[in-house]
């Protein structure tokens, strides 16, 4: 990238926006993605969609790759510079531009923090459903762009279900938008289109999304078990049982240890499996859920805890919260992938991972949303390791290759980007690619928007 | 279309299967939509996706159209044949091929009914809830291909909210499937960008659609209003007491008097608006919403009545269901359109429809989905009345105008077809159209799939 760009980018945002220093590079370098790293030319921060369709136009006719980065916390190497150019953070887009109470819905720059989303309105009685791990650093714009789910999935659904509207710049510079803040809408859907698209066939500058009401009350539990197949039952009973809890999730054995023995929470550490779970909605009808909830889990031999409290509930929790943390603190290198299978095809995959990690000898704690059946066998290891490495790759592949087999997909929430790349014939078959591939190309003729990622 | 290419069509699908009498031709020649007839050359109907990717093969070869359609109940033009060629009618393609009790779901070929998978699904306690007013006779297919609303749409969402998979073959034959029984997927968003995409993309041959619990109870109520201010103000007030109805609905003066004189159903033919209303759920919940919801109702001047057995729950919806077939008996021709509007500008749109009415002296009744802000001003008139059409057209841009300009969409469920072709660059701008039209280019390039729709 020769000096006359950079000068021509310093005019677009002005000069302290655009960093080519090798220290500040280093810092867009990565993401939370382990084995990816790669530098890249300069990193502008537009303050604005104008500048961002400036930045575009130049890239275009220059033609050098730009990535869209929110706040790097992507899970699938996303938001990594491969192939030079510049990163483009929306971390200066950071507005809530609206908040409408009558109709539920708000409008934000792609910078602004899920988190923030929610405090902002939480005073209208509102939640923004989706619930990302990381909720309070990942943004907005990041989360559309990898259509990130969370836990409360099972019954809320994904980022998808709730992003109406979108602007983006387009890899010439033009500004589109599509959608607003009706639910219903005609054309293609360009809305859904963006969701999830990656970063690669625009950058989005503002986001529509729809609210729904908080809930009036919550009950949580935790519910231990001494063989894996009672709490498989326990799911599929809850379910065919007409409750929906607001999240549904499962730890392994693997898992439980690990939290236990850096977290002290009193986890039973001989246990195969631990179910956690949340109903929410009218007093009512969460008592009555709650009290069933608990009946078919002791009737499969869980030991059940009721949370009776505030601090009992943030306990359940923490637990589970502790499950990345706790198994990243085991290795200098952790991969938590997000193979996600039918619901009622969990148990079998939790068994099948553990297989995977004996026969392959490595080691993989798998927890994660059973309620949707979007779970994350998480494989600690050490990226310096070459000969495990190997191993680690082949359980990899033996994981992605059953959840397809279980009639699953590659990726619940964390995307594709560079790390799954390779499985996505496996699960779209050449022709399925070549479609996704000439929608890339009509939109991004000169494969400037993050090249390389989703399509290849 | 040569008598050959008419030979290699018979050899397809079998000679019984290929219509090519005027007679036949006639019946494919329309569709719910007034003002748009055309003949198209033959009418093919295969049993399979080998057999439809066959006659898209060789329509690709000899560039002839193709339109697929599935009950013809389209409020669009979407299914009329304007440029000769061909309709693929999905008629033969009717059977549900799964029903998944546990991970709520099925699977279905595109010449389902509506009614047909809804019927079937019921006795494990589950529905689909898009419920358009021809659910009796909309194919599953079609209602896919227009992303079709219905009455729910305030609670359950509209058609795209349900598909999770679809099989679809493209323009040159070759087959594609994405998506699945999981609500979590990665890729570009190819089943929303099916949803709707109106017969242009592909011909759909397999949807997975995702099911929910039954409601256990619920409960209706008829409210009618001296003034529409009043109802306007329950709409509002109705939302921000956080009650969501399954099903909130309006119907103007002129709908009123026109049931009213049709139906005989006691309607106060005085009154300047009515609003139906259903909550469903739970017992207690729904108990509790629904004296809430008649509280809010008549402090805002309605005079309501609850329905207290199913037989009045009947009646209160038959009501709603007469006032289309009603107004469609006023005069020969009926524009039943589907302008939406965010849901506080439901009575700005009531009102400025009625003086749009009043200024061009055309006759329009409004009703519709207020909840989700999706009306039906429906203007009844007769094609052969050159002048009088010329006002309706007026009338027309001015509603949807209108309806832009409250920050509304063209169509909230009956799609774009040829109807309303005129009014998308005014919603999306030129911009927008060119990335639409570049994707309609990238999987159609020899513009074979129902030319002419939605994109131009």
């Amino acid at each position: 990238m020769n000096a006359s760009i950079i000068r021509e980018l310093k005019a677009i945002v002005g000069p302290q926006w655009v960093a080519t220093d090798k220290e500040d590079l280093i810092c867009y370098g990565y993401d939370a993605t382990p084995g990816f790293f790669d530098l890249p030319e300069a990193v502008v921060q537009p303050a604005n969609k104008e500048e961002v369709a400036a930045v575009l136009k130049l890239a275009n006719r220059e033609k050098f790759p730009v990535y869209t980065r929110g706040s790097g916390t992507n899970l699938s190497a996303g938001a990594v510079p491969t192939q030079g150019g510049v990163v483009l953070s929306t971390g200066r887009m950071n507005r809530i531009l609206e908040i409408d109470p009558e109709n539920w819905t708000a409008v934000v720059e792609p910078g602004v923090i899920v988190a923030e989303l929610n405090a902002a309105v939480e005073k209208y009685g509102l939640i923004y459903p989706p619930d990302p791990g990381t909720v309070t650093t990942a943004s907005m714009g990041g989360t559309v762009a990898e259509n990130s789910g969370g836990l409360r999935g099972l019954k809320y659904g994904v980022t998808k279900h709730y992003v109406t509207g979108v602007e983006a710049v387009l890899a010439d510079g033009s500004i589109v938008a599509y959608g607003g803040r009706n639910v219903k809408a005609p054309g293609y859907d360009m809305v859904m289109l963006f969701t999830g698209s990656e970063g690669t066939l625009g950058v989005i500058t503002t986001i529509t999304v729809r609210l729904v009401l908080a809930p009036a009350t919550r009950r949580s539990m935790i519910a231990t078990f001494a063989a894996l197949p009672g709490a498989g039952r326990s799911i599929a009973e809850i379910i065919s049982n007409k409750i929906i809890p607001a999240t549904l999730e499962i730890m392994d054995n693997y898992t439980i240890r690990t939290v236990e023995s850096f977290a002290k929470l009193g986890l039973p550490v001989e246990a195969e499996a631990i179910i956690l779970a949340e109903v929410d909605g009218d007093a009512a009808t969460v008592e009555q859920d709650a009290a069933k909830m608990e009946g078919i889990l002791r009737a499969n031999g869980g030991e059940v805890r009721v949370a009776t409290s505030a601090q009992e509930r943030d306990q359940i929790w923490a637990a589970r919260r502790a499950a990345l943390p706790s198994l990243a603190k085991l290795r200098p290198s952790t991969f938590c992938e997000d193979a996600t299978v039918p619901r009622d095809k969990v148990p079998d995959m939790v068994r099948i991972v553990t297989e995977i990690a004996a026969r392959n000898d490595v080691a993989i704690g798998t927890f994660g949303h059973a309620g949707d059946g979007n779970l994350h066998p998480t494989i600690v290891t050490d990226l310096r390791d070459a000969a495990e490495m190997e191993r680690v790759y082949k359980a990899m592949d033996e994981i992605f290759d059953t959840a397809l087999k279980l009639g699953g997909t590659l990726s619940g929430e964390h995307g594709i980007g560079l790390g799954k790349l390779k499985y996505m014939p496996a699960q779209f078959g050449e022709e399925g690619m070549a479609v996704m591939r000439s929608i890339k190309q009509a939109l991004d003729p000169n494969n400037i928007l993050n090249p390389g990622k989703l399509v290849g």
